[in-house]
């Protein structure tokens, strides 16, 4: 099942620069291994903004949840969510 | 380069039910021809809504619009736009 | 899988009152032979709103989106919606 | 009388980690309480949000003001509340 | 049971005149026969706007459904709906 | 003249609780004494929020400023104000 | 008592021009007899927009409320309202 | 050359009384100065808030630029500004 | 004195084609005139909206809002406006 | 390819004044390398707001992303961002 998710990072001031490196290290190698899953299909940036527009491939929402809830930037993102499904004019029968 | 476009199609009531079948049919066409020609990505129906969420692969700003403005629901669609570049984490070097 | 959806429903001004009675009556049945089915597990009213809270129980969002578009009030609805998973701390293992 | 309260919880940066826990703790201790008290019916996880939706069953807003106004977690969420009734299409007398 | 209510009016335009008194004649006379029985306790203008704060005092949120819903006017009104309980500074035992 | 105020109040993380106790205090004892005078003729708790709904009955708005300027939480509330007058269908000739 | 009012102007698609020119003209005469009245104290328009912002002078809230209802263009209006007194650091001891 | 600007002052918690004093006395200096300049034509407190709407009249864009960044407050201050112009309906032929 | 100016056009649904395209017809003259005379320095389309960005080069608001309002797209267009002024980082003197 | 890029700057309370003066420098020292070489094709003040609406002329979404990263007030900024194209109406080919 397909997921949309939009995710915004907002680094609090004055969080030690050492720390937001291994954060983002561990963001990094997270999403990662679950793009080599399957589980998370496509991340792009959103130009010119600390974002990114993702696509998750996951059995259900609770699969879902748990990915997001373990991503190292969680507690310093803004999140957005919107449940797909395929759309009539596509011209894939499975397009993820 | 890629640019993230979300339609949500709003028709006028009172609308002809022919009418509205016609234009939806040339839309589907339209959409597959730029799918097969490989300029319109991904589409995604968001579940529930009268809306989608797409992926598009164009050569600039200007192409994307002449596609967008080409759009027979175009008059009834509320657009919102965002360019995208490749995420420092994606395990992809070029993904579309 | 769970979603919840809020309806709220406007009605155009002019549209003819026997056209209103007949779509709140094919309304009604559609939506009653669901909960009979299970699939839609709860709708309450919003107090004093033409509008409301409904729980569905689907297969994915596909199935969702299926239902959701063959509502009779559709057409004149602005829907929200939200895909939910069971919280940590329910004392439920399953509540639907 | 039935509500819909909907809660998104954001803990301030800097909060510590066993001062956070020992909160969850007990919010989690006193949530369970009121569901088998019957007066939490339902709380579901908003999947991808550190947020819920949940319908509590009390005698009146009394009753839901200090239900909520005593949540371990209330300082650091966000609140909103709407007043349900019965639907008029629901098939069931009492759906709680 | 207290609610305020704020109800703003938009006629739409074209809406014949005396159609527009008729029902302003009869929301008038519904609005007084509820006052006189209790249960709208305060309607106040809000200055220089068609609109109006009231405090209605119910047996529940189905009463208050059921008489916001039979408004002459309901169909033109945009409604903001919040619960209220008695509030701890309050010097009356009991202010409605 | 009357004037509808909604307070929301909002505590700053790490404000001591002495200090929040003490301000509670002078506001409540505050309040009262405005009540007694007949200037803050309503408030009214809005069910499951640290928020209040009120009516003053002031001389003009220079004394609902300067009532409102001296409230010990205003620096920890978000205010909103409308001004008030009667309302046509009011069967009261001078509701407050 | 002062009043800041913002007044926008939205005529509706189709309305005939001379109908149009009539209320306008009610509109100007109604808003200069005011003007010369010392009830409207300042009236400027905001640059691009179909809109103004204006000063009232006015006993009290009623008496703005009447002013504004009567006002020719009133159905076509989107208005806010704000109530004013004067400022500690104005060197006029009354600038209206 | 007219703007209207709208300021609303928000103190961060936990600034030093005295530094709060201080830049307020200043602000005020600075305000009365250029009201006696006339480039500050009309300050109004917005009731019951920290906050006010102001008339300048200053030669140009960058006029207004330099006086607004200069207002010992601007660091805590939210600000919205309207350029306006001479109303047709305005029955001074220079309201300033 | 330079603003920046964003127009959204949207047409009412029903508008005659002929009737349209001679409002568009005469749009693009008077833009093309005005900015052959430099008052309009800048028009760009906003990427797949019926919208575009827009740099105006007046001598002050009165002159701006003459041109606005005689645009004949006006009545279906939304308008956005900001004074603009030399930025202390530009590398040039008087970017127009 | 052009992009139009609207940044305000939000310094937060307690930065040390020094760190913020060698931020700003480095800003502008960078804003003028880009200008010199094409890149920054214009940059307004918009009056009295600490904010600037710029245009940029660069190869693709991908270069406006790396250099609106390297901002050194980019952790301070609120960023909006719209792709640009040609407007019909323009007299000019190639309006940079």
């Amino acid at each position: 099942m397909l997921f949309k998710v939009e995710m915004t990072v907002n680094i609090p001031y004055g969080m030690p620069a050492n720390e937001i490196e291994e954060i983002k290290s561990r963001e990094k190698a997270y999403s990662q291994q679950l793009q080599r899953d399957g589980k998370w299909r496509h991340i792009w940036r959103i130009a010119g903004l600390y974002a990114n527009v993702s696509i998750f491939d996951v059995d259900d929402a609770e699969e879902l949840h748990q990915i997001l809830m373990a991503l190292p930037l969680y507690p310093f993102m803004d999140i957005r969510i919107e449940a797909l499904c395929r759309h009539p004019s596509s011209i894939h029968s499975n397009d993820r």
